[in-house]
């Protein structure tokens, strides 16, 4: 089964203490559909300026992603320009130029409508809800949002997540959306507005996920070189979500293993920078990391002395 | 097999968010002990004032932790007042008087020298290199350490990491140690001055377990309710010592089960103050835990598309 996503398409000009990288391709929805795309076929909506390369989106639509829904309106790309200093935990943002997406409405092409997974990635509370107006009735519906919605669209933000099935967000965002500071009480909290499920991202201190009768956890893997944190989240909702539509199975155990997979595409896109990780690795270089993640964490619970 | 601990006995005096406790039991050798002898019988090295409440002791002699090397000297006993703002992540020291802790020799009684698990509390380096002096050929050293240690007794750190079959630190103070922001370079920065193993605790965030060949994750358990996190990294040791002194088993699956028992008893401490929790609970809550771990972690990495 395919899956949609609704985000951003930007370009992004990033320095870590490894290297600086000008005018990449950056945004939401080219990080989760890279990222998805190693499963099942993307369907992408969004908008660029005039002035974007698209030449640069060809490997994209080599890997089965469809930009038919990419608009293409006057004036400049969202633009986004940050900094990681060495202990890589946080972006120092320097610029951010919204350019045509500050105008963005979403339009889902028909051919798109009846995707049975949705992702709408980090944007406006308000146009999540828009798309969700034009779809029909996909298996799965998933959100992501940010710090800045959670304070300014509080109201949106919460009809919004009474009506999906699934939220990500991080640890910060979680504590800041609930005003509570243990986690199982925030994701309580979320469950108890709607989604049944909410995957909480710690970073490099791995990821969450809770059901009304369940938890999950997931580490992050213990990489030697991480290069470049940007797009660790929208890689990691694009392998959750990329295997579950490859899949089209929602049971308990298959969520989990959709975890995984989505912490591998998380571990393999901090090693480059923009995409390039992503487009380089193979279907079995993501098995072996599945694998290792399980080499990470397994012990035998049956030990006995 | 028993093993013995050399380390603080303490008095404890900890405000949290959710309460205070004056005066109470603390100190790392009794939270090592006291979470260990779950396990297997503890030995005891370390010294009080002639202030200290010796009575309060007999629940920890009751479960098996043998107190003859516990020296009573002449002055008062270290005590430790501290606070836990809401976030509970770092404790805030407000007092520290060592007493007679601060001409602490520890001596170990010959009965105790032929323990085959020894664990080094974080104390002073020196110390901890008399007490190797004193012991004959255990199994399993292992010795804790902390940034005090770390910036004024650098080169005798580093005699002891050279001498020991393990170190467990905490991710700042293995960064501190080896000026190594990465932890699998820390890790194997410390692994190849002498330890087999490497334990890097970070607190909520949970514990690594480095060796040359293999990395194993135990993440926290997600608790509803900490209560006080103070003995959680001692409890762990306690735990994971522990268990490798009930079992003589130095496998690497025996290590890891080691660890999900010292993240358990680590879980256990922070439900309450002091030794509460540690001394309420049973083997088979243990057990429970220890399963609860296993359902927490545990996907199926061989679900196909």
């Amino acid at each position: 089964m395919s899956v949609l996503v609704v985000g951003s398409v930007a370009l992004d000009s990033v320095e870590t203490p490894f290297g600086k990288a000008d005018e990449v391709l950056g945004g939401s929805a080219n990080y989760f559909a890279a990222s998805a795309s190693h499963q099942t076929p993307v369907q992408l909506v969004g908008v660029v300026g005039s002035d974007y390369p698209m030449e640069k989106l060809e490997p994209l639509k080599a890997r089965g992603i469809d930009f038919a829904g990419l608009e293409t309106a006057q004036g400049e790309s969202f633009r986004w320009r940050g900094r990681y200093r060495h202990d890589l935990n946080s972006a120092e943002t320097l610029e951010t130029r919204l350019g045509v997406f500050s105008h963005f409405r979403p339009k889902i092409p028909a051919q798109f409508r009846s995707a049975d997974f949705v992702f709408l990635a980090n944007i406006d509370p308000r146009l999540q809800l828009e798309v969700l107006g034009q779809v029909e009735r996909p298996k799965l519906v998933a959100c992501d949002t940010m710090n800045f919605w959670i304070e300014s669209r509080r109201a949106d933000l919460l009809e919004l997540i009474g009506k999906v099935d699934l939220i990500t967000l991080n640890d910060g965002e979680a504590r800041q959306l609930t005003e509570k500071a243990n986690l199982v009480h925030a994701a309580k909290w979320i469950l108890d507005r709607g989604p049944k499920t909410v995957l909480i991202k710690k970073g490099e201190h791995g990821a969450f996920m809770f059901t009304q009768s369940s938890v999950f956890f997931a580490p992050a893997y213990p990489l030697e070189s991480v290069f470049d944190p940007t797009g660790a989240g929208d890689s990691f909702a694009g392998g959750f979500m990329g295997w579950l539509a490859r899949t089209g199975d929602l049971s308990e155990a298959n969520m989990r293993r959709a975890v995984i997979v989505g912490s591998a595409m998380g571990s393999f896109v901090v090693e480059g920078f923009s995409l390039k990780r992503l487009l380089e690795i193979s279907r079995e270089d993501i098995e072996k990391r599945v694998a290792d993640f399980h080499q990470l964490v397994t012990f035998d619970q049956a030990l006995n002395a």
